[in-house]
């Protein structure tokens, strides 16, 4: 079975930015799978395999995504996006097909916690809603074959219009209750109860729950409760707890702390057999479906089923409050800050900076450095722009190379990274000229604001930076404060300082 | 008795910011203060008021800071900073002096959840440790008397230096223990225990106990659990449960689940009876000293006291993960940047320009525009510098004003405001003259970069920007362009752009 990345010590890993660190890599780290560990490879997707295509889980000529009630998604014969944009997809063939798994995902919160108007996870951090990261991260696993997303009734269309945009699969979209537990009830029902779906969805043996506002689950955690749960019956991720917990009198006064060692925190995901819970659900009183929070109690009070708790990692916190956004969007740049690609021109003067350049960056972040004629369209570009960066430095001695830009930016479109997350690319200028001032007209800089602006529709941060070479003493220098501007710019992805010029 | 500012609705409001917003203002939003409320005022600082010197509260010609062993921060001949760096210190001779209160701060943890080699109390937070963002929050509350920072032996030396650097008063360092129950019992010590510090200090009626890694609390809490505990004895802030809480089995698992509505999370701060406290930890085993967490527990299991709970806000959060540090970092980084001032010289086309920035800023953040001739020492500016304004943009049409610039750089420095965050100060050009082609020497280009990196040493970050006022018909797009970049350059702060010049 194929596990996620491991995250950097002490920092959450982000979901989907590993696009195409599949199976391959996975089975080097972990030389016998999970799955075939635990048995004959109990993952996959005996249901929807007969008749999927690459990288669509669903049945043919059936929308990618649908809604109780009825209202579909672009069909089947949309065109597919890039391969290597879905790594699961390529090597789900070669694994076993046994067990159907899906994912639901109560996205229905009224996010009052956060303070703010709109739902946490409708919350935009680094332009894009919450919820879809925590799709990306469910629907990147290809042995998950169905993700049953749950929204409040006036939030279907904007869920409509998420999937659409970010072109996600294999999702469906369902109508919450009032209550959590009547929204994931909703969200089972449809592998169920045929009136509750225009495609009933074929019933998977093992289902996932898990909660729209943790965007930052790990395929490992996820394998690990599926599996526990097909042994056990149910499963659930436990955290140590950060407090104490007590329990008050009636005077507001303290009765009674608990002892924080014997207990846990409850967190997502959760697993279950999907009769088990379904049965549990349906034998619930509407106190539980009012009131209750906690879909392991269910399985025990109506199923006499104790879950398997798993020690889960710090990543699976739940966006709640305010601050929890803020950490969110800092773990997520932080993760796209972690790997750049510096192209240099062929040119011997350029490319010596490019060389002191990539000496300099390669100590505080991952650098893969290139050489090409930049005016050719050359196929050795085609091939980064199919990788997981997100990050380029292009180094040329042509002033404010917009004709060469947008071929890179062409390209970067093409290879739809930045369809998930902003792209950051940084120009660099090598200025070789005798001039000791340095000078450019009002309007150069006003036509690069204007195609900034133009490119930052696509999701690409476009920043421009100036080295000058006149003394070869300073270049080491000069090359050192470029690295840090470098370095700043992708930290930050701030959109409002593309087009401008910096001067290291 | 004051009370802190509100926080903005949904976010936490940054301690030690508002730095006299102290007495006047509070009692304007509490008519009645609540000390009032509660009998004849009950706080206030009987023991060092006799022989206090303003703004500081320990014994004159004793060392304002103390460690168990014996070393001296600086003596009290120490020239003080200005009155209103100490909002409270100002006003608290209006209040009634009856009730002492102490507070011990254990931040002798290790930080291992964190991932890190630092222990998180001491990972800088805007280049200062995150345990002097705490000790301020208390400092700056003028009814405490004297703040216990309890750390573990290797940091003694790193905490004094801390307490050096930012001018913290009315500190002292107490070796910590190997747990935290026996930390809070050694900061307990220095009131009651003479072998315990060369200058045992006067024990207070109520003592607070408080997280060094909960940088954000407010006084109103504080005064909440303080009074509290007057009355009941013990007192401590909750806050609802994130998860649920649930126990396990020997066999991994789940045994049952909590009624997530029936407890509740058991923050900091909280605060005791000082002999009350002082009592059960005597009293404690060393199974308790040694594995317990809970100080409310002590006073319920030795003292037979039900503390009350008090209902706390969303900023009581401990920092314990990295993600928390990004929070904490993006919540300072948001309360800095919410008030502007914008400098604007006399002459007519610079002053046109000044408002209508000051027009495109209102909407955005609180600004104060002040027009000036800004080469004359205007005590307008000095006015400007005593206040807690984080940010400053300085209008000209002179094309490097370094000479002006170092004036405000001084005046800003003198006023102490760097000295806690640091402080942004854009220096807008407005270019008037007729040339279609803006240059600049790159020698102009290195003095500026080279001014920026020395005015940043006192904690202030200079940027430049440029604004060309050619078309009368562009000014306002211009306008708001320049606005839109001095809200991202406030909200940033980012070091590494210091001394780059930007062009609306």
């Amino acid at each position: 079975m194929p596990r996620g990345c491991p995250a950097a010590p002490g920092s959450a890993r982000l979901c989907g930015v590993s696009r195409s660190a599949g199976w391959a890599r996975s089975r080097a780290r972990y030389p016998l799978g999970a799955g075939e560990r635990a048995g004959a490879g109990f993952f996959g997707l005996r249901t929807s395999r007969a008749n999927k295509t690459r990288g669509r889980a669903v049945a043919p000529s059936r929308p990618h995504s649908y809604c109780w009630g009825g209202w579909g998604g672009r069909g089947a014969e949309q065109p597919r996006r890039p391969a290597q944009m879905e790594p699961s997809s390529g090597s789900r063939d070669a694994r076993p097909a046994v067990t159907p798994v899906a994912a639901v995902l109560p996205a229905g919160g009224s996010g009052e916690r956060l303070g703010g108007a709109t739902p946490k996870q409708f919350c935009a951090v680094q332009g894009r809603p919450l919820v879809s990261y925590t799709v990306r991260a469910m629907e990147r696993i290809s042995w998950i074959s169905n993700i049953i997303v749950v929204v409040s009734p006036e939030k279907i269309e904007i869920m409509k219009s998420i999937i659409e945009k970010y072109d996600h699969r294999r999702v469906m979209i369902v109508k919450g209750g009032v209550t959590r537990h009547r929204s994931i009830f909703n969200g089972l029902k449809v592998f169920a109860e045929n009136e509750f779906s225009n495609h009933l969805l074929q019933k998977p043996e093992v289902v996932i729950i898990h909660d729209a506002v943790r965007p930052f689950v790990e395929e490992d955690i996820l394998s690990k409760v599926v599996m526990a749960a097909k042994e056990h019956g149910a499963a659930g991720a436990i955290r140590p707890l950060v407090s104490t917990v007590i329990a008050s009198a009636a005077d507001g006064c303290l009765d009674h702390s608990l002892e924080r060692a014997r207990y846990r925190a409850s967190e997502m995901p959760q697993a279950f057999l999907f009769d088990l819970i379904y049965e549990a659900y349906q034998q619930c009183t509407d106190y539980d479906l009012d009131y209750g929070t906690e879909c392991l109690h269910l399985a025990l009070k109506y199923c006499k089923t104790n879950a398997k708790l798993v020690e889960g990692t710090t990543d699976l916190w739940k966006v709640t409050y305010k601050r929890d956004l803020y950490a969110a969007e800092s773990i997520i740049k932080d993760n796209l800050s972690q790997q750049l690609c510096v192209i240099t021109d062929v040119k011997e003067a350029v490319a010596q900076v490019g060389f002191l350049l990539h000496e300099s960056l390669k100590s505080q972040i991952k650098v893969e450095a290139i050489s090409i004629a930049l005016s050719k369209n050359d196929s050795h570009l085609q091939n980064i722009f199919s990788g997981q960066c997100y990050n380029f430095v292009c180094v040329t001695d042509k002033k404010y190379a917009i004709q060469e830009t947008q071929q890179l930016v062409d390209m970067l479109e093409k290879s739809n990274i930045p369809l998930l997350y902003p792209v950051v690319l940084i120009l660099v200028h090598l200025d070789i000229s005798e001039n000791i001032s340095f000078s450019i007209g009002m309007e150069e800089l006003t036509r690069i604001k204007k195609f900034a602006r133009e490119v930052k529709k696509q999701n690409i941060l476009v920043y421009g930076l100036l080295i000058q070479y006149k003394d070869h003493l300073l270049l080491q220098e000069t090359v050192n404060s470029a690295a840090a501007l470098i370095m700043a710019l992708i930290k930050d992805r701030n959109p409002e300082l593309i087009g401008q010029l910096l001067v290291a």
